[in-house]
């Protein structure tokens, strides 16, 4: 592993003529949480990438990365994992997308009831977004009630219900959401007395992974309140583990608490980069899950499954949540020290293998931008406001080569009187 | 090629073992549009299937059918596509969801905004609802407004919205929509008089293709006065082709017509089976496309644009839709000719590519269950109250044996005095 910082391409050209074209044929050029610009990223980001390789990736222009965005989450054994992609391929060579499921919608719904702990059954489809609105739909079917409790700012999914963007949304599809405060088990109580008795679900992430600000982990009172009220009231606790699902805990990100939820919604990481996604929920509701009609023309094809399967399978048999803390760790030990030694105050939140990272007073993300800026200069992804991912593929190697370049980037930083 | 009847196993053991196994892990056994249950679906239906080839599917048991329903529309190509098979593997071997979109997302934007008459730019998702679900809140982010104008019983897709289903969807989901009658433009120009000024867009599929009815073609009268509405009161018309993409014209369902739409959402076969789908749109609406906030995590991966860029250019080069329509059109001839020989008076209905069968006097399906279930066991999927599809890999040989089996149908379900 040799970082690439001598062979960064300046400027990178291929990225550049590929968001020429993309300005004429895309909106925007490019759109959704992948789009780069300079309102959102720093200059040096690349928007084009051509290739990818366990912990690495390579830009249009050729440039190495080690990655700690991992997809913004899929990638949970690395790109292009061998044992993953051939038990995909093996399936995508019988054919995809028939006329009906094949036996791995079955192999997978089992492998997941024996895996999540909370979960008596399963169902699949392909987005995030499908998930958490297919478990706030059965929450509905169950309870015959409307309201969603879901704490402000968190993120669910990009549907008109959830999408932090305000265009095209409509005061109907957001009227039957109410906020609360996440780790605020007062505010919760509150607000599930406005509405009280239409309360159908409970929606929150394990953690509070909002872009834009530092993480926060639940708190022990918080996730047995939740349960608590969610059981008191009648209504469907859903954990939203679309971000952290195999990250945390492969039973479940409140196991340690606990706390089981009702449903689980899955996505990003559980095939590891092959598209899929997935409900979890507790025999009680069960007869409520068959009763409500969702579907998808993807929804059963077989090849994510497979990959998904291998995916779980191999992250039990590495122990993959403990290697990625253990390198999150060393990446967050490294990066503690060296923020301190050359004098910023660094802000790192977030369960190590999903870390954020913030600077003291910088609202306005100027020494986040310029930090990660040189960074990617230096061959490594870091995001400055989005929360990170690690991978079971990122080795004690990458970590000691990206506090390389993070050693450069502060010195640079300070150079620039940030 | 040869019929498998004399080698069709009864009963169908490996899949029963399986629907055994699933009705444990997944509710109701399964869900949404691939369920087969016995009060949807004749009882020879196989729920599982190992293996597709060309026009040909395998069951878990082992055998082998014309399939006419190609994945319920996927299949476009037939399964397991040699060449657009290499085009997603290539890509797939270089890793998938990446930190951004690889080129092929430009790539394949510019190959729709040549082909697709009105598209001036091309967005992508996974789920044919992702981008019926888009061109609304694009079209309300364009407008301002809010309600929506839909055929009734028209289905476009299975988020709250749309969906036919009506379990755990609250009164707000529906509130914006307002239906009319399919190819009646006075009940159009009534709904849209009820919600004067407040129309956002009207979205068509570009023929009736309603389950459990005959399919009903558009008149040019009322293309060109959907086209003409939309114009006057300021609202986006949204041509909803997730079902007729690259089925019915390359270029778009109404160039016939000489009607263009402001946006089209496509998904199921522009990437033969590989999951995918796309909005198209005029320039007029570029702005607002690039200000609502939609996104996915897999909605960047490049195999599945890989495959689309060859399924569209594969089509054209071969003429896909004159293969359909030809064997359709014999398809249409044969069945239409046995019907009359044993006396049965079958509506088939629809573009010959997309058919629908129908039997006189048969308000409860006895007639259509026990015909195609009399196919089914004859190694022919047809469906009973569905549309069918045709692809571009059924050849004269599978026409011909089809015809086989369905002749052998009739005289069985004259016999058995229906």
């Amino acid at each position: 592993m040799t970082l690439i910082l001598p062979t960064r391409s300046e400027p990178l050209t291929v990225d550049a003529a590929l968001r020429d074209r993309a300005a004429k044929v895309i909106p925007g050029g490019m759109y959704g949480h992948m789009k780069v610009s300079s309102a959102t990223m720093p200059p040096s980001y690349p928007q084009y990438y051509a290739r990818g390789a366990g912990s690495h990736l390579w830009d249009v222009d050729g440039n190495e990365y080690i990655d700690f965005m991992c997809g913004f989450g899929p990638q949970i054994l690395g790109y292009a994992n061998a044992e993953v992609d051939a038990a995909a391929s093996a399936q995508q060579a019988l054919g995809e997308a028939f006329t009906g499921p094949t036996a791995q919608i079955v192999e997978l719904a089992e492998l997941m009831t024996e895996t999540v702990a909370h979960a008596d059954w399963a169902m699949f489809a392909k987005n995030g977004t499908d998930a958490t609105a297919m478990s706030v739909v059965i929450a509905r079917a169950a309870t015959g009630r409307s309201k969603l409790l879901k704490a402000s700012a968190a993120y669910h999914g990009a549907n008109p219900w959830f999408t932090p963007g305000g265009a095209g949304v409509t005061p109907e599809d957001r009227a039957n959401i109410v906020e609360f405060t996440y780790n605020d088990l007062a505010s919760l109580e509150a607000a599930a007395a406005t509405v009280d008795g239409d309360v159908a679900a409970i929606i929150v992430p394990p953690f509070k992974h909002d872009a834009f600000a530092d993480q926060e982990l639940a708190t022990q009172e918080f996730a047995s309140g939740v349960r608590a009220l969610a059981d008191r009231i009648g209504a469907a606790l859903i954990l939203d583990e679309v971000r952290t699902g195999l990250r945390l805990d492969q039973a479940g990100a409140w196991e340690s608490f606990g706390v089981r939820p009702d449903l689980t919604a899955f996505s990003k990481a559980i095939a590891n980069g092959y598209a899929l996604a997935a409900v979890t929920g507790t025999g009680a509701l069960a007869e409520a899950a068959s009763s409500v009609y969702v579907t998808g023309s993807f929804w059963y094809s077989g090849a994510s499954m497979a990959a998904s399967r291998r995916t779980i399978t191999l992250l039990q048999e590495i122990d993959g949540i403990g290697i990625m803390e253990t390198h999150g760790t060393a990446l967050r030990e490294g990066l503690a020290a060296q923020a301190t030694s050359y004098g910023f105050e660094l802000f790192q939140t977030g369960p190590v293998q999903m870390p954020i990272i913030r600077f003291a007073d910088d609202a306005e993300l100027k020494t986040a931008f310029a930090f990660t800026d040189a960074t990617v200069r230096r061959g490594v992804l870091l995001h400055p406001w989005h929360n990170m991912f690690l991978s079971a593929a990122h080795t004690s190697a990458d970590i000691e080569a990206a506090l390389v370049a993070t050693d450069e980037a502060f010195a640079e930083i300070k150079r620039l009187g940030l």
